[in-house]
């Protein structure tokens, strides 16, 4: 039902409907997904708390005392009998001071001892070991990664261990686990390829056990499976086509739907796992394709140049998995903590550049201290809080549902994100909502507002020397009025550092560059024209100016 | 003999020999020390692997076989049987199966099973726990000493986390030691105010069971002890009164040895532990009285004004030092783990701002990506790297001698560092080492060197003004060659962001308010004279840039 109601929104054109989604709704999704990676490696985290008991209590010097064996149960239950009998054993035949954990449960012994949990014995080390091993690869990975950006070393070396800053760290902390030798608990990969439960074939039938009808009714609960899979993949979708990754072959949303249709129906019938695009895991692929500026200082964020767009690295992510099987005896040596650590940072770096988080944080910081955002420009504080708090309302409510018993309706509510977007049309203005909800780039828009208020006054300039019929322009006795682009470089090289320096080139470089590739992509009839169009002034810097812009 | 002979370098007016200790010496020395403090706390840590040892090799599922009891010897050695024979009891007197560890130790008993270690029981967890005490408390109280230039809550609230960091993460830490209950070992304290050997009063007869010509011997020992004190006292007196520090009421050099004299004969009298001025805690304390600006922006250096000169702290430091006697109920819930951490901090923060290790830094940075330092504009970097070099050479040898036999020696070795640096004038020109070894702070010099380059150009600017006789300062077609002052503050406003814009006007008050309370302490014969001396220009901004450098 799902594949085909999947199909049948390729053909009614449903994917035109993710013009509604916005940066709110996007957000929103992006920071619940980001939210339960994190919440999840934690929750792991503290779930081995519970398999790997420590003692609390523990009196070293008693330590000579400290055990904990299996004895015969007192009063065994009725099933623990039946159990004895199927094995023809009855509780004298059993040995239970000589058997092992794992036997001593088979046989629903009872642990007795000062060193017994509730469960089993106490195990000593392994959860500190872990809690260790999780954080500490969440910081490596993290400052791997940062890696490129440090003065040290030469640039390929640099952005080699930050290209591959999640595998160094994985790496190491095998080797580091190895050599210490707590029992962590380690990947469990399958070692033959099967389906896992052994009972059934690679073919599921479609009604097995159930009556006939059930085929029929279950068409509602595949509408709400449908609208999960849609928004979840349209909204990745969204995420990854922004205009901000420069893609040239995005946008193929008609034809993911479908392919997505079809293998939901493939999977369906093999019992495999569905797939759609992975929010997390999609902006984690994007993330790694990014070309970026070589040449830039040390410190500085490097320059943003587009996507490598292929199909190699799909291709190949899948192939490997594939191969995953044959490499079970390196795979077994991987902890599980490192692997909930490595969770937990990509749920961290995937919540970097959401703009809902830059919010949240503005209500921990005195109006002062806050950064020059564009919105904060031309919004009041009060509305983008309020903007905020609606956003992280829907948040938390996503958050009760889907962890409630409700969970069923979480589609809905998804769905739901659209419609309260629509709503805020209400209490905002539009000019509000293009700053706060817009998809461009926090930088870029900067970049277009400062341009366009120079834009003005050097207008107000020109038209002053003008009225003063005075071709020189430092006329006035004011220095301040020299034009700003004829001055941008001159100021005395003594003074200003080398690295600010780079930076203007390389912004320089950027915006020339813009300028000759600029395509009209966003029409110009912005809210602020520019004074400048309004007179006449020498044609070749206003067209630079307005190409700029349009870009 | 030591307190006789530091009262003799008094009288003899030794202490004017402080002016042979420059930065290499100064630099080497502290260094040294933060080493030795970084090292202690690792090698603290380690000792507690050994002590907490962990069984490497646990097999999870036969914890139920393990144990580890204590048993009758089975070759008791001499000694053994003597102990047994103090106490009145034979081996069968003892129910070695129910002893303690503890008790188990006084008997001389042997640990027997698989979860014994070669000196007792494996001890579950305490050791990975203290490794998670250890790293917690030093990158905790690391991020809460940098909460200060955070952008989150008021300032006031900022600066009080920051000052109290190390407190704040001491009572974090000991809540959660005390909630996780994992026996760390705890801090210990005594519990009365009595000498810590019995069979000793308050007072130590100075001859004890030595024969009478050991007190004219012993002269040769004080001496060495005499140079390591007097280095170990000067050295950290002439870094506290660093001309950086802008002390009123520095440079005791006299005062301070005399009390150290005249304490040290009270100590050794009464067996108490000698005491000098300790380089990283004093270190500690003048930055802990550090004034700074508050109206700085976030993210942005505060403004060093001075240091709050008193005597309360240094008085309430010792005072609450002696009552902690009385606290012992709440002092022995602190770890252990976590005062190492703490010393781990002290260690590396104290190592922030030695030049030295920005030296060592820049033999693994590409040309290109080295920081603007003031001396690498003028030596050419081949040298400083032999300075960084020898330097280093230096404090391995301290340190070797240090961990050697030859211990003993150590106090000749620092003050060889003295002669070492005086030899370093034979292959460094004399204007190399004003460059590396002055003990001005980096940011200054930097500052002063950018005032004279500006002053220098603009002194040749205003020649070839005066040589065309015209006025107007944009002559020659060029708009590079406009005055910096001037335009320092003309380019255009909505280019400049806001904490640039700050940066400047702080720098610009300090600069004008150093001009005001400029004292001449530095000669101004460098070997760069600015042109501008040369030629005559008005006279009101060249007295103010003269101020500026002799400041």
């Amino acid at each position: 039902w799902t594949a085909f109601l999947c199909i049948v929104l390729v053909a009614t054109d449903a994917s035109s409907l993710v013009c509604y989604i916005t940066r709110f709704t996007e957000e929103a999704f992006a920071a619940l997904i980001c939210i339960i990676f994190i919440y999840e490696a934690l929750e792991k985290l503290f779930h081995l708390g519970e398999i790997y008991a420590f003692n609390m209590h523990n009196n070293l010097d008693e330590l000579t005392h400290y055990s904990c064996v299996c004895v015969e149960p007192p009063n065994p239950s009725n099933e623990t009998l039946k159990i004895w009998k199927e094995k023809n054993l009855t509780a004298d035949d059993i040995f239970w001071g000589n058997l092992t954990v794992s036997e001593c449960r088979t046989f629903h012994g009872v642990f007795v001892g000062s060193a017994c949990s509730l469960h089993g014995p106490y195990i000593p080390d392994v959860l500190f070991w872990c809690v260790i091993l999780f954080f500490t690869t969440f910081f490596l990975s993290s400052f791997l990664k940062q890696f490129k950006t440090k003065r040290y070393f030469p640039t390929k070396v640099r952005s080699t261990i930050s290209d591959f800053a999640v595998f160094l760290t994985i790496v190491i902390m095998v080797a580091i686990d190895y050599l210490v030798g707590v029992p962590s608990p380690k990947l469990h990969v399958p070692e033959k390829f099967e389906p896992t439960d052994p009972s059934r074939g690679w073919i599921i039938s479609p009604l097995g056990e159930n009556p006939w009808w059930t085929l029929l009714i279950a068409a509602i609960p595949a509408l709400l499976c449908t609208i999960l899979i849609f928004m979840d993949q349209q909204i990745t979708a969204v995420i990854i086509n922004r205009k901000e990754h420069k893609l040239k072959k995005g946008a193929g949303y008609h034809l993911d739907l479908l392919m997505v249709g079809v293998m939901l129906g493939v999977c369906s019938i093999m019992g495999l796992p569905w797939f759609v695009a992975a929010t997390v895991l999609s902006i984690s692929h994007v993330n790694s394709l990014k070309v970026e500026s070589e040449c830039s200082a040390p410190g500085e964020q490097p320059k943003f140049l587009g996507i490598r767009e292929q199909r190699v690295t799909g291709l190949m992510i899948f192939i490997l998995m594939g191969l995953s099987v044959f490499m079970t005896s390196v795979l077994k040596f991987i902890p599980m903590p490192v692997l909930y650590g490595v969770f937990l940072y990509m749920g961290v770096s995937s919540l970097k550049g959401i703009q809902f988080f830059d919010r949240i944080k503005l209500f921990g910081m005195p109006a002062k201290h806050q950064p020059d955002l564009i919105y904060l420009r031309y919004v009041p504080l009060w509305k983008v809080h309020i903007f905020t708090v609606i956003q992280l309302t829907c948040l938390v409510l996503l958050w009760v549902i889907k962890a409630s018993a409700a969970a069923v309706v979480f589609p809905m509510m998804v769905l739901a994100l659209v419609f309260v977007r629509k709503l805020m049309d209400l209490c905002f203005t539009k000019r509000e909502l293009s700053w706060l909800d817009d998809l461009m780039p926090e930088s870029k828009k900067k970049k277009e507002d400062d341009k366009k208020k120079k834009e003005k006054e050097e207008a107000e300039r020109m038209l002053q020397a003008d009225d003063d019929t005075v071709h020189l322009p430092f006329e006035g006795g004011s220095l301040l009025q020299i034009p700003v682009k004829a001055l941008k470089y001159s100021v005395d090289p003594s003074v200003v550092n080398i690295s600010d320096e780079m930076a203007k080139t390389a912004q320089w470089k950027a915006l020339s560059m813009n300028t000759e590739n600029a395509k009209v992509t966003r029409s110009s009839t912005s809210p602020e024209k520019p004074v400048s169009v309004k007179i006449n002034l020498e044609d070749e810097p206003t067209k630079k100016y307005m190409d700029a812009e349009t870009s």
